[in-house]
């Protein structure tokens, strides 16, 4: 089974395609927006991994959702709902960490199909 | 590869099977349960979830246990233990993170197979 | 499509194979070594359970790194690039979470394939 590493920085890959599946490094926004920006922002570097990896939305199977505020579940799932392939929705989990500066809200992190037929 | 998704709301599915894979959304308890029962109800969804998609506890390949507060490690284990498939345990991964609310004292990530041989 | 499990201790696998996959229990450094050494101990461990599943670091897939302490991102980081096959990186998700014990600064999360090719 051959494996494909999108954007290997030496350190890691911004996505990881194996067969069937695409593993995605946790996406962030810009640590000066909002949380629904950092949200919106993180989930278009979603798309963008997906499309490069040769899939898109439809195809996720797994969200894990990190707030480093958990109060913010409400303005990231804001945004969330109008993203997510609402027929095709990912299982998820979401809870609150601190993420890798204090001014990162969001990180999103996404296991996906190939494709899904 | 089809993909089946259990329980879609538009936000997430319950569970998403895509070939021999089951992942499944962080599962929890009921707020105002202690934790050892809040461990038993979030498994017993675990259970539930993993009869819908064909498959069960035996086949699980591994688990993600968060706890609010990580000195319920042991009353966490306890019910554990006791459910777990002791011939077939998954790898597992134990950390604290400040769940969905404050009185959410654990939830339980599951990824397993559809089947084992 | 068989599982196969390595050191069940009747609650958890340190690793579990299905497939292609190899998915690793979460390993951890002695709790009394410094943030780097924990790091060297977690991967060190890594190697070892990935070469008894028949695979190793080439083949990551992706790695979840957990931090007790966020600021220990460079110390952990240094250890890990020049462990990293940097030819073939993983998609890594990095955050803070408070371990098993406080004296556990790092715990390392491995989803990896059976063999590159």
């Amino acid at each position: 089974m051959s494996i494909t590493r999108i954007q290997p920085n030496g350190r890691l890959s911004q996505a990881v395609v194996m067969g069937d599946l695409v593993f995605l490094t946790g996406q962030v926004g810009n640590p000066n927006e909002l949380v629904g920006e950092q949200t919106a922002t993180a989930l278009a570097a979603v798309d963008d991994l997906l499309r490069q990896a040769g899939s898109d939305k439809s195809s996720i199977l797994n969200a894990t959702v990190l707030l480093s505020d958990i109060d913010d579940f409400s303005a990231m799932n804001q945004v969330w709902d109008n993203w997510v392939d609402r027929i095709n929705p990912p299982s998820r989990a979401t809870y609150q960490a601190p993420l890798i500066t204090r001014d990162h809200k969001v990180e999103i992190i996404i296991v996906a199909a190939m494709k899904a037929q």
